[in-house]
């Protein structure tokens, strides 16, 4: 079954507007009488039935509602140093479909990609975009929500003050993840900080242990690229916690 | 450092021919007294200085013989339904850097992707060349082997005959990886099998657990894409033998 994202939500009634609306009428070509799924990231998830469409919006009527048990239960974000487009792109996708709860991307001394001002919204707008369209293909009832482009200044305010912050370092070759999961607790948010192409700076990391009292890791002996340690890293976060296989 | 596949080892010294040796003039544009590292897939690494530049070969002179500990310690093959071309590159590249010791594409039943003959050895090739630059700028000094496309009927007799199979399964509710993990060895090969895009036919499903004993296991209630699926199980195993992470 399809599956929508609620524009609003009424009693036993869900419209769909914008674009929602135009991918179920243009691109499915659904009809009245076909059923539909709609979510509205509170975790419930509303089998539907489509009764009406109109120029500007399509109503559903709620056959079911369910609140599925599909969503991680601890809470990990990816704070992503700016990497080039297509690197993020793929970790927003999939870090959506393993079940991160937000990613922040941040401006690093070694980003190659620099935005600022309309053109990173701009991007933050299809970024986000990328996350729904995966929330929905991976059946989330809660679509992760990518931040604005931020600074290191600005970072440890995002997220919760008992964040607890992870930072996978190349040159960190004692400490390995597994061990320093172990001290972690589910209860409380966990941040990966993943730096772009070329690493983070020293300076960096140290920062990211001073003030945001970050740990870093390793994670073994085999240098991984931007994207795939990203990845691996929230892989095995959400597996220790028994949120992924 | 620059780090390149040894064509032939000799005493204290080695030579880079072909491609290797075109990369490092043409490209790189090294010059003799440079350093470099060679591997030649037995495990061992060679820092070396370039001797001599000839036109179809490379001279490099041993400085030091290490035995770098950066190789998994179990042995995990991703079995990889054929899916669209850069879903397979993606997996190769990646499941390189995190430490697959090889890769077995297999026709399967939803594979959208039909190569035979010339073209499927031809694609073979390119996706071995793809491992081969992964291993290097992963600093592994083993490549992994991509196998000849393979179907189900020539599946068992790819891998050695005491290899632990697993297939990742959406339809699986109960058994999870972590605890299928728990009952395998890490001094066995383990082989992921992993559906294309549509995922593995349920015939296909039944086969493998008939023939080849694999175990069926959910990677949890989100639907991962076949290139996630494939990129987080090998993680988990991994990490769970303590090989990553």
């Amino acid at each position: 079954m399809n599956r929508f994202k609620i524009t609003e939500l009424g009693n036993e009634v869900f419209w769909l507007r914008d674009s929602e609306r135009d991918h179920l009428v243009r691109v499915l070509r659904l009809k009245p009488g076909d059923l539909v799924v709609g979510f509205d990231n509170t975790g419930m998830e509303y089998t539907s039935v489509i009764q009406k469409i109109e120029d500007n919006s399509v109503t559903c009527r709620i056959l079911s509602t369910d609140h599925p048990d599909v969503e991680a239960h601890s809470s990990v974000y990816l704070v992503a140093g700016l990497s080039k487009g297509e690197k993020m792109e793929w970790v927003i996708q999939k870090g959506t479909e393993l079940g991160m709860e937000g990613l922040i991307p941040l401006r690093t001394k070694r980003s190659v990609m620099h935005i600022e001002g309309s053109k990173a919204q701009d991007r933050v707008v299809r970024w986000q975009k990328i996350a729904s369209e995966a929330a929905k293909q991976s059946h989330r009832v809660q679509e992760p929500k990518i931040y604005a482009v931020c600074d290191w200044r600005d970072l440890a305010e995002q997220l919760s003050p008992d964040t607890q912050w992870l930072i996978p370092y190349e040159e960190e070759l004692t400490q390995r993840l597994a061990s320093v999961l172990e001290r972690m607790v589910s209860e409380r948010p966990i941040a990966i900080l993943i730096g772009p192409e070329g690493g983070f700076d020293q300076t960096e990391v140290a920062l990211a242990q001073e003030k945001l009292g970050a740990k870093s890791v390793s994670l073994g002996p085999r240098i991984l690229r931007t994207e795939t340690a990203a990845l691996a890293t929230l892989t095995m976060v959400l597996a220790h916690f028994g949120d992924l296989g």
